[in-house]
């Protein structure tokens, strides 16, 4: 059990609810910032002042009493929404993304440039990213002294103390060592998280999934990730940061999945096992068998449209494969909402049908009444949001 | 995100954080208290004056200086075992056990008894929980003021919120409500957990695994339990309590399971299983198939020495199932230790190398060098004493 002994720590944990507070709903008056916080006048017009010193957040006068006309207007405090700017990198086999976001979080400039990941040596993969970073910064004219984090999200596996990449299909699974240099280099806090997770603080932040204690969000796409938002926190594993959804087991002897094993999940479900299975029945362009192309991708749905389509079969032999793994979250978790996402959902409408008659099949009878998985339309930002969401709550 | 404001939940806190460090270490100075908990010398002093005024703890003289025989001799504290006891009821199917445990948390009395649980209704129930409180509290002379609470460990499913069982083979599938009439006709405060997250906690409290923050508690039986430790607390889904390894699935269309589906790793590794499929085999005597005796399973261990027996077979099946699932606990949680334990590991030795190696084929590439799972040889007394450390968690 964690000890609650330090002022300290209870100041700052207040700090970070008032700014998430102002983040979530605007402007506000003090006293609705107590109403939403639960904290005593006293210390929110403490932290409060603390807060206007630092030019985080700006007082302004409200407007009179609209009946009246009469009466003390009240004041209202909101975000300085351009005193600080978070900086995200996203990187994904060969392309990397920078998203910048101000104070509240909204998205402010975005760039998405190629970049041959897979070949880079650790130095070089932290050099093209100080490229990226600097590049972006002048392009747009970002003050550097402005920017409160640097956020990575990887695809792929990282490390539970957040130091680095285990394995990663961006790096051709090279064990890379990131923050300690990127830090010592930028001179700026980084943190770094895989993209699975990043995507279940975006989603817990969402108005819809804010009252939720338990999400799971599944990622379809190139593999099938997962990130467990349990408790009110993300979870994370004791080495890896990574909750394995799609390396756990359909099938104890099933197809080659990338990670070396057999009948994983995303061995099924996962792009590059879609387009392999559809590879061994239609004649299908060349394709890098690891990562095919979005337009690759959505041919395959339009083979689906076709009447008596074996792509019909694949997409139902995936959404069955899910449907049990989910059964199996639904065991094991029992949260409160599954969400499934990530660009893999263009495919949802031909797997849907069958993952939830699996699904309903291999629930516990306790389980059946709940209405739990819902899909969230495939936003790219998404990723972004979340690493910035994860900057923020170790930065405010 | 939790909110810490109260400085009153902070005083609490503490409180439990010293009983529970001197149930772990014995006789302290209010010195050593400081460097277990990490608590000021005046909060110590503070809340320790409280506790020896409630003479739950008591001060006595340490010695003086051994070699010098001069100084002022250091004031020890150490709990006042009797001052007050916890009750654990535990409710299998036809059997009811009680375990008495004073504040330390030592067992002090146990009994148990043949009750036909099965054929009660809830009313008739707690009338049995009732008398056998009295019968027990009577019968070593206990004085009823002097109980803290009372602990229900119950096999099979009960509610994330505490009131009552979900579902429980000991009351034949009845949904129930036990804690609130309980509460009013004893007047103590009651408590309500499954066996498996009992288990859990009272492997957490052994000495083996005090600094392991994250543990999975796989209990082999009748059915297949699990207990979930994770980030340094007990984890609960959100309607049942209960997180359902036994019913994750080995295969789609597998063996017929008694919660209505197919395939699930106990309809492999369960008691029952294991006995079916025995039965299919040799020649055995009649048994209540869903709850075979303690001496009939053993007498399948005896079967199992025998050269070529098919009964090696069944339990090296068993022994792969259940590699396949803790594979995929390890996909998902990435857990420090894996602790199997329960009844059930009688037959661990014939099982043993087909998990082992199902488990090593399975896992992914960056969890192949931990050493995580072990067994602990099945104790009788874990699940009470789990249940009394909930009690203590909720009343210190």
């Amino acid at each position: 059990m964690k000890r609650i002994t330090d002022t300290e720590l209870i100041r700052s944990s207040n700090r970070r609810d008032i700014i998430q507070t102002l983040r979530r709903h605007g402007e506000l008056a003090r006293v609705e910032i107590g109403q939403y916080t639960q904290l005593s006048p006293a210390t929110i017009t403490s932290i409060t002042s603390e807060l206007i010193q630092q030019d985080l957040i700006i007082e302004q006068q409200g407007e009179l009493n609209a009946e009246t006309g009469r009466g003390r207007p009240k004041v209202k405090l909101k975000l300085n929404q351009q005193a600080v700017y978070y900086l995200a990198i996203k990187l994904s086999i060969n392309e990397v993304s920078l998203i910048l976001a101000d104070l509240s979080g909204k998205i402010i400039h975005k760039h998405t440039k190629s970049v041959l990941t897979v070949s880079l040596s650790q130095q070089q993969l932290i050099d093209v990213l100080c490229q990226s970073f600097s590049g972006f910064l002048d392009k747009y004219a970002i003050e550097r002294n402005k920017l409160r984090g640097l956020g990575l999200a990887v695809q792929g596996v990282t490390e539970q103390q957040g130091k680095g990449i285990l394995w990663s299909p961006a790096v051709k699974g090279q064990q890379l060592e990131l923050v300690e240099q990127l830090q010592q280099q930028l001179q700026l806090p980084v943190f770094i998280s895989n993209d699975a997770n990043c995507i279940a603080v975006a989603l817990k932040n969402l108005p819809q999934y804010q009252e939720v204690n338990s999400l799971v969000a599944i990622q379809l796409g190139y593999g099938v990730g997962m990130g467990l938002w349990l408790d009110d926190k993300l979870y994370q594993g004791e080495a890896a940061s990574n909750t394995e959804f799609g390396h756990t087991k359909f099938s104890l002897n099933g197809p080659q999945c990338r990670c070396g094993g057999r009948g994983c999940i995303e061995a099924y479900v996962g792009d590059y096992a879609i387009y392999r299975d559809a590879s061994a029945i239609y004649n299908l362009p060349q394709a890098d068998m690891l990562h095919p192309s979005e337009k690759q991708m959505l041919d395959l749905n339009h083979l689906a449209e076709q009447p008596h389509s074996p792509m019909q079969q694949i997409f139902t032999q995936a959404g069955t494969v899910l449907g049990l793994g989910l059964a199996n979250v639904m065991a094991l978790f029992n949260p409160q909402k599954i969400v499934i996402s990530g660009p893999g959902v263009r495919a949802y409408p031909y797997m849907e049908a069958a993952m939830r008659s699996t699904l309903a099949e291999n629930l516990l009878p306790y389980h059946q009444q709940q209405d739990v998985v819902e899909v969230y339309n495939w936003d790219e930002d998404l990723t972004g949001l979340g690493i910035i969401a994860i900057v923020q709550q170790h930065t405010d």
